[in-house]
């Protein structure tokens, strides 16, 4: 059933993105160029998927959280392009395909994703995108840009980045990861939750729990499917955690532990749910997706 | 007279700007050693100059404008950042300082700029930093999410780049520093104007066309500026420009008629604000001292 929605969430999402990347004059065609090529890549689009399914758990229809969705996505995908890059992760494929500096050139590729991120909180200010009234859209504003910065996912990437080699426990990792990938998946939810208009303080604060157990879910999952799958399924170099002396859930715990958590989490998530009634059903089926997916 | 005003002006900001930089984790302290390096370096802040110049012109307090002052800055410090990375212009002195990837580290220069670019919006979305009506402060977030995206500040390095070792003409060259330094200049005039609360459409058009052509000025005086001060003065590398072949107003006019240019610009700007009073003074005197500045 996820798949379905998935491919629903996947095409609206699609289809929003894909209007922005029409360069205003010919010198910024290859700029242009290069922030599609980073985003119009056949992602999954899990964060767009959560900010529709939270928006649709509250009863508001998919089109209200279009702007939302985008804004999500826009973020990620400026994230993993510098994150790539030889300074950062030094990533020659992503999703199978040459990395954005490698399909262009390392200063296209740091301004591509700069400009990605102006482009996020673009679409939010804007009422043509994001017909909301000025108070929901700040509110989106201040989620997204906090998500997004020091204090939220670039400060995930600091801390990984100066993770590596060492040994960190448990809270440590899942500080990083709060941080890193937790943060922007919370982010979602909440922006699509407001996108719903019907966002009160006790559903808030159920799908930041759902949100919270999710984020960390898809993390201790990518752990894992780093040890299991092979490059060809994953889309990336397999084993490169490991090989980077990364801390990972499995090097952590042991790998039935790390899967024994992961479904832990999955249930955490559900329970969040619990006030919920069946529109929240995409959003329980993607905590069980997250635990199960092979790639 | 500009001397005192734009250190008030600087001390203001730079109060302002010093809240920004707390690390809410110890594992962030080098995060935000990164950011506060890159910001806190005695720049001569002149778009907070213009932001808080714009303010008072419409009849505003400077401190409606810290926020505005503030966000300009940040994007400007981060744009700043990344222009010095080896891919992009490889400064390894500014202000006379190291670059920020020369003291830290490239990764922690890239999340240092990436993190700075957040910070701007966040703190223009904040009511507690930015305490203006919903509506203002979206218009300042739109205004600047503009300026600083793929269609402003970002496509302008994009351009310039793309333009090394070709033959622009003046037109093509205007075009670059149009995006690349005249869009945030724009930006912070009319979010300086927005934040007096009395911004009107034909002062916002009068201040527009005095920000286009301060901008401009701007660019032609730092042509100039590169081909006739040392190193020492300047506290960057000299004649880099040439060095690397980029397009000037005096490679393209020869030095007497960019000389003249830069101050037929400042004609122009003083024009544009013919309809304003004296609150309109320092805006005045600062595109009088652009033209005249050595450094």
């Amino acid at each position: 059933m996820i798949g379905a929605y998935q491919q629903r969430c996947q095409q609206r999402v699609d289809a929003a993105l894909d209007t922005l990347f029409q360069a205003p004059l010919p010198q910024l065609e290859r700029l242009y160029q290069a922030m599609r090529y980073s985003v119009m890549n056949g992602g999954k689009r899990v964060r767009p998927l959560l900010a529709y399914a939270a928006c649709e758990a509250l009863g508001g229809q998919a089109e209200q959280a279009d702007a939302a969705a985008c804004a999500v996505e826009l973020i990620h995908a400026y994230s993993l392009v510098h994150d790539d890059l030889p300074a950062m992760d030094d990533d020659d494929l992503r999703r199978g395909q040459p990395t954005t500096h490698k399909a262009f050139d390392e200063a296209c590729a740091i301004l591509a994703g700069d400009g990605l991120q102006s482009l996020a909180f673009e679409v939010l200010s804007d009422p043509a995108r994001n017909p909301h009234d000025a108070e929901l859209r700040l509110a989106m504003l201040t989620a997204l840009s906090r998500a997004a910065g020091p204090a939220g996912m670039v400060g995930g990437q600091a801390i990984d980045l100066g993770s590596v080699g060492q040994r960190l426990d448990q809270a440590a990792l899942e500080v990083m990861h709060r941080h890193k990938t937790g943060a922007l998946i919370e982010a979602s939810v909440r922006l699509g939750a407001l996108a719903s208009g019907r966002a009160e303080p006790r559903n808030l604060q159920a799908l930041h729990s759902y949100a919270q157990a999710v984020g960390l879910a898809f993390q201790v999952q990518d752990d894992i499917l780093d040890v299991e799958s092979d490059t060809a399924t994953l889309g990336k170099t397999q084993g490169k955690d490991q090989a980077h002396d990364k801390p990972t859930y499995p090097a952590l715990l042991g790998l039935d532990a790390a899967k024994a958590y992961a479904l832990e989490l999955r249930d955490q998530a559900l329970h969040a749910l619990r006030g919920l009634g069946e529109s929240a059903e995409p959003l329980r089926e993607l905590a069980r997706y997250i635990v199960e997916r092979r790639s």
